[in-house]
């Protein structure tokens, strides 16, 4: 590393910090950034940029926007009134990619983790609750994770909601599409048998 | 990707664009510099900007440097006789990484490479002989790749030096150190083996 001139040496300390790039990685990024043309250099620094400039979270569901309502909010064909509860904007993403789902999102921003000092009012649980009572929700579908905090932020939420005439739902959890059984856990087989339904 | 705001998208395809990063991997790192405080993601932008910015050609060897002459040109320890000639800014890095040499460097800049276009008036060849001559250089060091390109460059720059009385070396092939007999390729195996010294 101190054999490169000190702008070098800065760029490579600087990509070495993003996830899953070591030194050597950094190295070839930076001497790739530098073999590049100058306008191609701009677009990715203006872009880095850019992303911290205008990336906001959108109004309503608090997801990732540019705007001050994401284009899932915006959207006139999308069911306003079916909310679908999730941890993360990730977690929307994936949601979205799967073309499985026209309603619209509330993100949570976690779940609930009392052992690492994450409590109700840590998570937009209250906003949920707000945006149930004041937008005529039907559903609110809880995709929260299945991992023992996402399993208890969807027991929490659909307390908090009991008293209301919403339906609150959850995902189902299964033996994953083209799972091979014999190398599914425990648990999840005991899920895959409890939520079987009739053909 | 499309699910995504634009601005993250724009950031996704650029960083697409460096090599080893796929749009998973772009994916990840998009997130996680929105994630990260603005002073670091303004420091990656500028760290971007300022290499294409200050990195240029050393003046006398060609090599990666920020100001007018690098930093090993400028060195007085250094040995000003004998130059090593390599073809890109990566092999003098590593050549310097190995701790082996004391001499100064000059870039060709690649190999002569007749199939694809590359003739001895595209490399730094004229600027080589140039220097050897009023420079009062001792000893030139072929340091090019062992490839066919390689090999030829440096048969071609020995046969332009040949009138000269200055030494010309090539750089030893054979067997790696810590490198297994039985897997070493038959032409690594006749280089050992023809370039055999008394022990």
């Amino acid at each position: 590393m101190q054999h490169y001139p000190k702008s070098i040496r800065n760029l490579i300390q600087n990509l070495a910090k993003l996830p899953g790039v070591g030194e050597k990685t950094a190295e070839r990024l930076a001497i790739h950034i530098l073999r590049r043309p100058q306008n191609e250099a701009e677009h990715l620094a203006q872009s880095i940029l850019a992303v911290k400039q205008s990336v906001r979270l959108c109004a309503s569901c608090y997801g990732l926007s540019d705007a001050e309502h994401c284009h899932i909010c915006e959207n006139p064909a999308r069911d306003p009134a079916i909310l679908c509860v999730v941890e993360q904007p990730a977690d929307m993403i994936a949601i979205e990619k799967s073309s499985a789902f026209g309603g619209m999102y509330h993100i949570l921003g976690g779940a609930l983790a009392p052992m690492e000092g994450v409590g109700p009012e840590d998570l937009r649980i209250g906003e949920l609750l707000e945006r149930v009572t004041s937008k005529g929700i039907k559903e609110v579908i809880l995709a929260t994770g299945t991992s023992v905090e996402g399993e208890s932020t969807a027991a929490f939420i659909a307390q908090q909601l009991s008293g209301s005439d919403v339906r609150v739902t959850r995902i189902a959890s299964g033996v994953p599409v083209g799972g091979d059984l014999k190398y599914i856990d425990k648990m999840t087989l005991k899920c895959a048998l409890d939520g079987r339904h009739v053909l």
